[in-house]
């Protein structure tokens, strides 16, 4: 099977290459009866396009959504939806050089292996233009879950070694997205954006941790032993583009607690009809248990690496194995954090939809 | 779709519970023709199983392995092979007062809540004696990567906060099965050792992290852009009990490096045929490059918290949200990570056979 | 993905061979909460095993049911749910003769060259005997849809060419299980019997047809395009051994018929609180309108041929090419529809509760 | 998991409506370095298209094809394929009428039924039209076939109760396109054409048969025990609108045969380097045996019900459940089978191609 779709019950199917005709995604799946805001799909695609500050790559995408399928009066039809967005702005002529030669730590040497065939322009399908497909995809997952009232907030926590120290608690995640670097500590902020200019002088680029919460989440989506909530956020998280690591909860960092420590204690509540509800003193579990979410906030973390391409001189091979120096060109982000704020979102929105959807089913 | 079975192509279905007639696990897809060594499987089984030694838990089962289907005179046939063992040493009693209480960080209440029903014997399905068909079939997994020349090695590089510093370049890691928390940094091995009976004592636990190098992967196993391997290194990781987080690569200690540090320049050597072959000086990659191996060494870092079973008392709550007082019995790993060990190379082995299977369709 | 299971959310794996130690089936996805009526489940396997009458194969298997996994208290608990039976009376001297040896009509040849490995006892994998764990698992699916209601009742409708001319609508169904070739209509059954057992004394065998009745399904079950409820109805009837043709509603039959004339005309009748229902005055629909159930009987027919294992001397080829002559051995049934019959049924149960599950999030 | 996606490894996923922008499909796995003979997709789209002769509907579409994702240079890349035609002639003033009211035996009752919403349009998402995706993939997956020499020819083998007599095996199957009914018995195809003609001046419609003939499979394609290939056949062919049966080699006409006559004897020749190669006499089992293609041809038949549209005047109710009468309107088959003919050879390339790639995976 191959690894262009994603989701069981809400499942997408990406499609599209950085400078063919677009991008596109069909969802399969998609309940009934969904009034599609298509404001709101847009409004995503402006929070990940490029060219949105100085901070990030200067490539201009419209990027305007169309809606090809599965739409009948505002509303979804249980047809599949497909969203499209035609490409824009294509500057073949930026990757010519790049026909024959393998870019370091891109994709261009496996595909050309796995494939025996590569579309050189702008990477193909292996470019991060595919995120736009999750990104319109998860808007519409985002759309079911506000229905629901489940929220889900991404933001900046790292740039290199600049590091939000607050909890996700202990901050205003709504003001994430008033600064252009998306970190909702303002000072820290400040501090990353100067990070990545003087890095974006250099022509290098450098790395950073995306956080992202999850609130009002029922309690019970999850499907141990294998589709364990906490497995399909990983999943989904490190099929983005430049991620190199997940955790959830106490994560890597809480090593160093021992289980006494870690361990959330329940309480209770009980109301005026006797029915009693639960919750946790701590969340060190990050809102899921044995693979289920328990009511809790959900919180993960996200790393990416720096970006691979560089405006610099770089060594490289060719094909046929003849060295070759690669000089950097076109536009790129020299950190790509920023603009991964929404597609984190959006791969985190079709998880919690698909596992919605598949708990429907959990009893008799 | 309910989340008991893995993989695509190479497909288990996991099954059982922790107190009930036993273990088992059905593999579907299988090639054919695979001598099945069963010793190996059994000494897998015999490295997972509790008893081992002084840290571990002193619950004492054989796990005596049983091939029900799938093999004819000693080979694979190309149907479905069953592979199970029978519970022992079963102490139920033990389990009578989590009967209504649910246990701090457990799979109780989630489960609970999800279902309406819960088997309370021993975590049930929840239990991490789950992993014993993880296990199992990611033996047959493993001596399918044998043939084809794959290694895997795990090990434990982390307990708690003391940590191995060396580069698993710089360690023999065939070193790694001569201690019994499995660290091939003797002197790093015997402090963890220490750490583990301290906290043992205390009736306590602690966490950890296992790492896992495979070498000799194929170029070109990946399935961009959603099931990249990286991804399902990532999911399968994550569906491991109490396991908190996932990196590959630099991961989450690469975030200080600039791209101009952290890419991975190629270099080539052109044999007496003139035919080129391709390698990285450094392998920040990890062994991955747009979710697809490059041939270089894949490396990971899988992180698990405390276990949450403690023999302290802890307070709690009951299902009708009654306060409680849980009291530690029954007989529990003090840390989990020595144990991950081969569960960890069992999900990596399943993991990239699905891929080599699915690789076998990538051209014409 | 290999081809051993069978259901999207409730996905059923079968495994086990002829001659090994037995078969068994893995069900992941039945919903927590059912109560596991073993009676019944062992009463589906006693109206499939062989030697229930004169008429079918003298095999003897007890065929009794073991529960390995799933059930708490005598219920299903949302974990996987797996049901067993050990062979028996095995007596693989009658297979000695078939080592290299490819019976006509049998899946000999065709095994041998797919897998080059080939379990000759009994047919191994082939065995019509693995229909033994679709029965089990077709019976856990008639317990859910009897709690909702639903029934099906399958029965012989042609042996040969001795055909029931009623319609299901004149039959009583219930009487098929009056007499052993599981025919309603009991003139026709003796004629069917009659004939059974003449072409038993020539050990020859014959085909015939089963056709399944299903009542009281609600509207909305198929899920288009492709899983349309009659496609899934006919791949699980062509998946069944000796199946070779599938039809519902005016099937093959009603090709005479007019687009005038084969319409289903809708009818409606409005309650006291003015709410409208409605049903059709024929039925050429079978049920299936658009790929989904409307609320009408769902009625299909499914061809069985004649049993390739004959109790007579047969020329064939052996893996080299020589040729050989086969004799008929071992306790076959001249007859293979009176024991299909619970199988239809399982088969359909199979299809309906999968796409029972499915159409639960149809809507939002 | 919704039911617009078809196959495992080579996965199609359909979308679009009869009067929205267009009708398209994503197909993922389709292995690279194909070349994309885009005449040839063009040309089965033609044959299955609208107005192609005065015995089929005069809705003009020109369904000319658009390439949006997967190719480059002329081949495919291993990313998604994506094929789309866009809507056009479009005149949904035509349905206007049907807004609320439940046309007989169309999806219009069940679908609103079923998702509470309705594209009115030309039926929506259960219109004929969408089997123009069908078609588009299944030229794709005709290409690979053609590559490994696998020639596949469907043929209209009955139109109401007149009836080619002749087998496959006696009829030049490529003279089926040298008729506007697609029936290559010429005398035979007249009288189908007479009676089409006489059906159509009545407004009303009749059903038909079309017969598929496969030559040069591979022996050992087919997954049992549930993905056996007449299963996959069956479930493709009962997912295309309006057909109502299947049955593949003897079939439902096989029922009067013994197993002494049923069963194909075996052959062989040794050649010269004295390996053996098998074929069967006879070919009742239709090219499979044990779900497995044997190498003898495959063929089959699927019954297609008579066209619901009908230029006559019924009576139905609306969705209020009041009586209303229905006027034909609208450009509508008189006779489905000619243009059925390329919808069901694509849907039996489908299914072959997906068992190909399959069956790569089988051995060690």
């Amino acid at each position: 099977m191959a690894g262009n779709s994603f989701g069981d019950l809400f499942r997408i199917s990406s499609f599209g290459e950085s400078h063919g005709t677009g991008i596109g995604v069909v969802i399969d799946g998609c309940p009934a009866g969904l009034a599609i805001d298509t404001e709101f799909i847009q409004k995503q695609l402006d929070r990940r396009k490029p060219g949105q500050s100085h901070i990030t790559t200067q490539r201009k995408e419209e990027d305007e959504l169309e809606i090809l399928s599965g739409v009948y009066e505002g509303k979804s039809t249980g047809a599949p939806l497909t969203l499209f967005i035609k490409n824009q702005d294509q500057r073949p002529e930026d990757y010519g050089h790049l026909e024959t030669a393998y870019r370091p730590s891109h994709a261009d040497f496996t595909y050309q292996q796995k494939y025996a065939i590569r579309d050189v322009r702008g990477g193909g399908r292996s470019s991060a233009r595919e995120t736009a497909a999750r990104v319109m995809a998860g808007a519409i997952a985002q759309l079911i879950l506000q229905h629901y009232g489940i929220t889900i907030q991404a933001y900046v926590s790292q740039v290199g070694l600049i590091k939000v120290n607050a909890d996700h608690t202990q901050l205003d995640l709504n003001s994430g997205e008033e600064n252009i670097v998306r970190c909702p500590d303002q000072k820290i902020a400040n501090e990353m954006i100067h990070l990545i200019e003087e890095i974006k002088k250099t022509g290098d680029t450098i790395g950073g941790v995306v956080s992202c919460v999850i609130n009002h989440v029922p309690v019970g989506l999850g499907e141990p032993v294998f589709d364990k909530l906490q497995a399909d956020f990983a999943k989904a998280m490190l099929s983005i583009n430049a991620a190199k690591g997940f955790d959830f909860g106490s994560g890597f960092e809480g090593l160093g607690m021992k289980g006494s420590e870690h361990n959330d204690i329940f309480e209770s509540k009980i109301d005026l009809k006797g029915h009693p509800s639960f919750n946790t003193k701590t969340n060190h579990s990050g809102g899921i248990q044995g693979g289920i979410s328990n009511g809790e906030t959900i919180y993960f973390r996200v790393a990416f690496k720096p970006v691979s391409t560089i405006m610099q001189s770089q060594d490289s091979v060719d094909k046929d194995g003849n060295k070759v120096s690669l000089e950097g060109k076109g536009r790129h982000d020299p950190c790509v954090v920023p603009r991964a704020v929404p597609i984190v979102e959006a791969m985190a929105a079709l998880v919690l939809v698909d596992h919605f959807l598949r708990n429907k089913t959990a009893r008799l």
